[in-house]
């Protein structure tokens, strides 16, 4: 039987990493720079890292963080302070050693001999070192405790096989630092990030994420403990989502972070991390696209409704653009989760079809056409992104523009319940390792890309069983689970005992 | 007659330069860090850049443009591409040459020498040349344009004296860049935004400033004609604090922006870029402040209002503490200039006099007490930033709250005014050369910083008398202004005809 055509190739089904750059590619979100490894965010990308940067900001503000700003460059011996973060790292650098150019003679320019650094810089990978560093000044006694601080910045990380906002050299994110009085006080503080990112993964993007643990081998360089969400896409692999460690004294003895205590004594702060970067949008993408494109969910869009007049005789055409900027101005004074209704109107003269199935790759919620026949009739033809593209619905202009919000919201509920079932249909309880081995081997050769899925097995917490399944299938534990599989067993792969089930994936 | 003891020293008329640095010190809003030139943004500082960037943001967006991103790297032969460019920039640059770190064998790091890059990737100074490199794939016809992008980014000019705010070699800023189909579009597109700039230095920071063009010799590398916006400061020198370039066809031409015009040919974009950073915050300290700390207009303070409980008594602790947090809901609830009332309330456990004085050098613009006697009789006691700090007035809480808003304004309104006469008071029209060196000469040398001003004079246009000028007085042309000076006269230094007076002045 031959597949309806669809405004994607190739479908999901047919090659998902192909159909992932063909979306961002479609929907304009982004594109590979000259600099290697480095993206330009176009506009409609970075509509979706503002909106997302909005929320979250409000959520940490809510929490009692407020933000900073720290140095973009950290001196390479910084980084050698904290040795497993230092292993962890080192290898991936922007590293600057020149701070001038000059001419070269031959018409270019070259970095002036002249101008070498004593200690070259690094470009921040992240930036625990260097505020440690300056926390180290802030704080003397308990009363300078605790410090709540968010900062929103670019890192860079040197990546080899770059993918536009999955895995790129340099990205937006933001680094969440906090240094405690207490142990106590640092384990919350991690918790309640973790929790702050899982609703607002399930609030806002529509995504039910796991919450748990990593193993040590998984873990932040450096760090206790780190805590994660980890989303599930459409091709069954896992994301990790977001992170929040519990760093334990390490960083603060690495830069000095030092109180005098109630008692007064001289004691290190407890410190945490937590951020997520614009692989977010990836995320989103892979998670609720489908193969018309993008598909996004209202809380995060840069439009909400995007309102396409049509106009096909001159004499009607001022009328039209007429209703339709009325029709934005109502939709506008109304709000959708707090926030006035983001309305887009596209009066571009290109062809009908054309634009409308631009907004589709886009995946802006809800599309409303609005031609000479409908503004006779005082109706609109609305359809659903999250509906087939040729479903419309007239609805009289006063109906849609009373019952919008709801609409978005029908849109983000649906949202989140298609990921939820897709997620619960992939995620299964293997009590063998045979059935392991199975359920992460490829069944159908021409679709290597969609099989497996989640699978909650019990594992002894050996780093070499981890390894092992590593390389034998690139499956890795993806968290110890918070909720859900607390009941102790037998590890499926040497038949020692276990605590848990954790959860295993693919990954990106 | 000895001085009343004043919250910052050296005062302003002692040591400005002094002044400045403890007042950002004082006031908690940024520190230099260990890397030279860099700083650190305090949460007070980074709060007040918030509050400029969502204003300015909503004011870029209400004049058609969007967000994106661009990379953090430009490849060293972009930068070479345009002549005059690299000239302007080349010579204070951080220069990425290695892409990995490797042990050095003696417990450190080094750049690993097999990770070199085979072209060096510069920190973006400014982002002409990657982002017209990226207009140059974007556009193919006149129905692509015009593009109209803003970017909010962090850039790195390296800096041989730094100082906070003013002069750093990483700061934040603003960049927009846009392109288009004529001339007069992108010239329309270079007043616009300046126009934007000048509006928000008056309604939002207070700040009177002059709007005209630059000189040859102070335009932006590459431009064809740079915009700015002067403000006089307290020591009566003048800061650039925005400027927005026509840059002609000169970029177009080095990045290859062609597109297929509406008739068929192929043409060059015109092309503009515009901006303001972090060195606003530096001009409103230097504009605003006084010898008792930073005094911050409230349209862009992190905080409105702060609450100070008095709480002598334990058996009065609850009941003030309760009645200041019902004070603070009341006043959020309600607006000033569209946005909610922004309100601190400071309970840690220090002595009431320290506490009011950290909220005086900080700036807030109102201060609220409320103790066990004010809950007795219904009133307040509110200090405002822009009066003595013993000045308080009793008032009753609703009348307080009723009027909150409109205080703030009032500050507002007088810091403006106050600073519009300080810049008339000190802005002088000059005939003659000597007139002109006698203004620019300090007459008393124990405190030489505070002299001179605006000097509105005539100028023959000539590169080197105003070369003259600045190796003599280092007095440079701010700009050439765009009102009220524009009779022709006769050059005051050479005697040969000027088409109008232009504005001289020391800056930062």
């Amino acid at each position: 039987m031959s597949q309806p055509q669809t405004a994607i190739s190739p479908r999901r089904d047919e090659d998902f990493p192909e159909w992932y750059q063909q979306v961002v590619r479609a929907a304009d979100l982004a594109e590979n720079s000259d600099v290697r490894g480095c993206m330009v965010i176009k506009p409609w990308g970075y509509g979706l890292w503002e909106n997302m940067q909005r929320i979250l900001d409000g959520m940490f503000k809510a929490t009692g963080h407020k933000n900073a700003y720290f140095p973009l460059f950290i001196p390479l011996s910084y980084l050698a302070k904290e040795a497993q973060h230092v292993e962890g790292f080192a290898k991936e650098c922007a590293v600057v050693t020149h701070h001038r150019l000059e001419a070269d003679g031959r018409g270019g320019l070259r970095p002036a001999p002249s101008a070498e650094l004593t200690e070259p810089l690094v470009v921040r990978p992240t930036s625990e070192t260097i505020i440690g560093a300056t926390y180290a000044k802030w704080v003397q006694s308990y009363r300078d405790l605790p410090i709540l601080i968010n900062q929103w910045a670019n890192v860079v990380r040197w990546e080899m096989r770059p993918r536009l906002f999955l895995r790129t050299a340099e990205f937006l994110w933001q680094e969440g630092h906090t240094a405690h009085e207490t142990e106590r006080e640092a384990r919350e503080e991690t918790t309640r990030m973790l929790e702050v990112y899982e609703k607002f993964a399930r609030e806002h993007l529509a995504l039910p994420v796991y919450t748990g643990e990593k193993s040590e081998a998984e873990r932040f360089p450096g760090a206790v403990q780190t805590l994660c969400i980890e989303a599930m896409v459409q091709d069954r692999k896992a994301i990790q989502a977001g992170t929040s460690h519990f760093l334990g004294q390490n960083f603060a003895k690495a830069s000095g972070i030092q109180f005098l205590s109630r008692t007064n004594t001289q004691e290190f702060a407890w410190t945490t991390s937590w951020g997520v970067s614009t692989r977010l949008i990836g995320t989103v993408i892979m998670a609720h696209g489908d193969d018309d494109g993008v598909v996004l969910p209202p809380r995060i869009a840069p439009a909400h409704i995007v309102l396409l007049p049509v106009t096909p005789k001159p004499e009607t055409r001022e009328a039209v653009l007429a209703a339709v900027e009325a029709l934005a101005a109502e939709l506008r004074a109304r709000t959708y989760a707090g926030e006035p209704i983001r309305v887009e109107i596209d009066q571009r003269d290109i062809g009908g079809g054309t634009k409308n199935w631009e907004w589709i790759k886009k995946g802006v919620p809800i599309r409303v056409e609005l031609g000479p026949r409908d503004l006779e009739k005082g109706s609109v033809a609305v359809a659903r992104r999250d509906r087939a593209p040729k479903d419309k619905a007239f609805l009289a202009t006063a109906e849609f523009v009373e019952g919008a919000a709801e609409m978005l919201q029908s849109i983000q509920d649906g949202l989140l319940a298609r990921a939820t079932a897709l997620r619960d249909a992939h995620t299964v309880v293997l009590d063998s390792k045979e059935a392991f081995y199975a359920f992460f081997t490829a069944k159908n050769s021409e679709r290597p890309e969609i099989h497996g899925g989640f699978a909650l097995a019990h594992w002894n917490g050996s780093r070499e069983v981890e390894e092992q399944i590593k390389a034998d299938l690139k499956v890795t534990i993806r968290c110890i689970p918070f909720q859900g599989a607390d009941e102790p067993g037998t590890c499926i792969f040497t038949g020692q005992p276990s605590r848990q089930r954790v959860l295993f994936a693919k990954s990106y």
